[in-house]
């Protein structure tokens, strides 16, 4: 044991893993950080493949904010790039690490230890065959993007792309395939786009802008195999029947990495993923888990969940790396905000659904409406669609969700997520100033008439404070 | 008197007296609702003004959300429209109303009076010469937007347009008028542009955005007098020489109509605006002051302050409404939120500066930063300036400011005059779940990293609730 090193060993290199890294070389230089990670890249953003498989992004270094070499050289971290965690001993504190080009290991000890090993697709559990076809891809790494795109421009004109899952990443690679120039069908096993963001009356104006722009979509067509020959996929059987395709993209369908958490007896939580504390530890000693193997806690219904999104690792990396380094903070948790573009139009959506609430047990009223996004004089104003949900017996705003062709669609949402992370009420959002000129909004934005239609089944008093 | 009946008369078919109007109504349908209004037009937007006068906005017509007779046929609101209140009583609660078109008068009783007087433009106090001439405008009412653009448009090529006052008004005026082919002089007291919404710094962004569009900016040149000849003004003389122009646009100073109130002896507050408490009652009985004649709480300093702007005027509406219709409600106050877009440019801002923060007994610590408003290889991400304040002592947000040239600049401000209207702290801003994806917004929003910046010098714990 060093006498006043301390080691601290963090496995995965994604953004999780390096704001944690970077925050405690900041505020400790002596400590010894290393990181190590199957892959060749560093803090890299999977959410940039779409747009780099559909030509929007040229080049994986674009989204590389960082290279690798600027975290050894400029923030002092060992870099172990294309290294795998071998064997692991939470009693000596152990690592042992695998060169995976030369195949030599070596022996790490840690005092913290840091779980950042994200999440992957199911796609090969749920469909083992897909291994065998050279034209199935789903998300492994950065390279995928590359691989999609180079696939798809090497196929004859009017072949079509099978989209499995229209989530985030089913809706992002359907545009980027169809701006290729590809057919594209989207399918999906549920009833509608977007099952996890939107409720079925806005997902369904998502699902006819696809439509209208020429991608199928196929609804309640869970995928029961891909069959094919010759080592391409012909086509995939569902309960809707065989759909054809030249190319398949499987967007559907992740888990966290818990192997290494679980070899080290680390409890896995209800949601599957790693339990940790709000100070992001696990269950075993000096060892912590964050990002998208991790779970956390919701600020809204207090309850666990887990939420693979990149914005939610950067914050527990860097509330881990405080913690780590002596500072005295903690992880909140998140109120589950996610955003998409889908062929001009936003969707997005932020804390609990109508029915999510209920079941967390709160008394939910909704509030509907269609509101224009500037005065409504103004060229260039647009209709979008917007609910907010809050707490009929306390006025505590409970969620949101929004569609329209207009990028404020998010940033609506973006206030209600703010407001739901410091709790909130309906009052609060209906004075809350939000800003008016006639060319970027409209006096009664949307959302403040939603605060007043709920201040009608809720009361009009602000709560004191 | 009537046994149940009950009269409520308003002052002004303003935003804001125009929304008390209908939300009494609504509430209760058998009050006797009156409101005696000068002009001919009710719940008018004045703030289009200056997008009637550049053509963006063809007809007053379009500036109206609802007719006068919606009003009164849907609404059963009694609108006595051209006609002006010539006599006031306390005492007997009686107002003399005079009918500007046939000079008869009437006397009104009231249970409830709400002034709603609106404000009006100091230019002919501080100029009285500008009323002997036909080419110079200051906003008196939605016709000054017509007469703005008759008169430009009726001008030779190559005439210049002189714009008094570098505020709200004063930069979408030199727009506007500007997009009319007008060379456009805009000419400011101070010592920068937008001197009210921004810091020096961020202002010297607009001011440089304004000359890049052809219009000459003078600053720290406060006007002395009009001069002109033969009912037309030639130029004004100002500190920094003389400014020669062939029309004039005031948009300058403004002060609200306290007359009325003051005649029956209502109380005026130290911003010179009508005294309110938080049912927004002045300090008469049974008299009460919404809009832009009345002051109230800013919620971040506790101070009393005058907003003359349209979205606190309309919620002040709403609440008397309330209120007068005997429900439990009162008026929590406003944070300041001010934005504007002037050649493509948004300004914003919301709460305190970091020297008005001092100024009301903060210890402000500032966050200052350039941030990419979309993931840094998406096409059309954009850089903005942004700046966050906070308290050292307590976390407790206090205000923002930003520009750049995209509408989320105003959204980002709106997430902070949200989260300020709901007293949150930077750490409820860090830990704020904003939407991310790719084509929308950066992993690490410029909000977000401006917690963190703040947190370096706050500290990195949010505070338990």
């Amino acid at each position: 044991m060093h006498s006043t090193m301390v080691d601290v060993l963090i496995i995965g290199a994604g953004a999780a893993g390096m704001a944690a890294a970077s925050r405690i070389k900041r505020l400790k230089p002596d400590y010894n950080v290393t990181v190590v990670e199957k892959t060749k890249y560093a803090s890299f953003a999977l959410c940039g493949i779409p747009y780099l498989a559909g030509c929007t992004v040229k080049t994986i270094d674009e989204l590389l904010y960082y290279k690798p070499e600027y975290f050894a050289k400029k923030r002092g971290i060992n870099m172990l790039l294309e290294h795998e965690v071998v064997g692991i001993d939470k009693n000596t504190q152990t690592a042992t690490v695998k060169n995976l080009k030369t195949g030599d290991t070596i022996d790490l000890h840690w005092d913290k230890l840091v779980l950042a090993t994200g999440a992957r697709s199911r796609a090969p559990e749920f469909w083992p065959e897909i291994e065998t076809y050279e034209n199935v891809f789903y998300i492994k790494h950065l390279d995928t993007g590359d691989q999609v795109r180079n696939y798809a421009l090497h196929l004859p004109h009017g072949s079509t792309a099978v989209v499995v899952g229209a989530g985030y990443v089913g809706l992002e690679m359907a545009e980027n395939l169809a701006n290729l120039g590809l057919k594209v069908v989207l399918v999906e096993a549920l009833g509608q786009v977007a099952p996890r963001a939107l409720d079925p009356d806005l997902a369904e104006i998502v699902r006819e802008r696809l439509e209208s722009k020429g991608v199928k979509v196929v609804l309640n067509a869970p995928v029961k195999e891909f069959r094919g020959r010759d080592g391409r996929a012909t086509s995939i059987a569902t309960e809707e029947g065989e759909i054809e395709g030249d190319m398949f993209v499987v967007g559907v369908g992740i888990r966290p990495n818990t192997e290494l958490a679980e070899m080290i007896g680390a409890r896995i939580g209800e949601t599957r993923a790693v339990w940790t504390n709000e100070k992001l530890e696990t269950s075993v000693n000096n060892v912590y888990a964050i990002g998208d193997v991790a779970e956390h806690t919701d600020i809204v219904s207090g309850r666990r969940v887990w939420r693979p999104f990149a914005p939610v690792a950067n914050k527990m990396g860097y509330t881990v790396g405080n913690i780590i380094a002596g500072r005295d903070a903690y992880f909140p948790g998140s109120v589950g905000t996610a955003v998409f573009k889908v062929f001009g139009l936003t969707g997005a959506r932020t804390g609990l659904s109508k029915k999510e609430a209920e079941k967390a047990g709160f008394t939910p009223v909704e509030a509907s409406l269609e509101g224009s996004t500037k005065a409504h004089y103004m060229p260039g104003a647009v209709k979008i669609k917007l609910k907010v949900i809050a707490d009929q017996d306390t006025g505590r705003l409970l969620g949101a969700q929004a569609v329209g062709d207009s990028e404020t669609v998010m940033w609506r949402i973006n206030v209600i997520a703010g407001l739901l992370t410091a709790r909130a009420t309906v009052w609060d959002l209906f004075y809350s100033d939000l800003g008016y000129a006639p060319p970027l909004a409209p006096v009664w934005d949307p959302l403040i008439i939603a605060a007043r239609l709920l201040m009608r089944k809720i009361g009009p008093r602000p709560v004191k404070q």
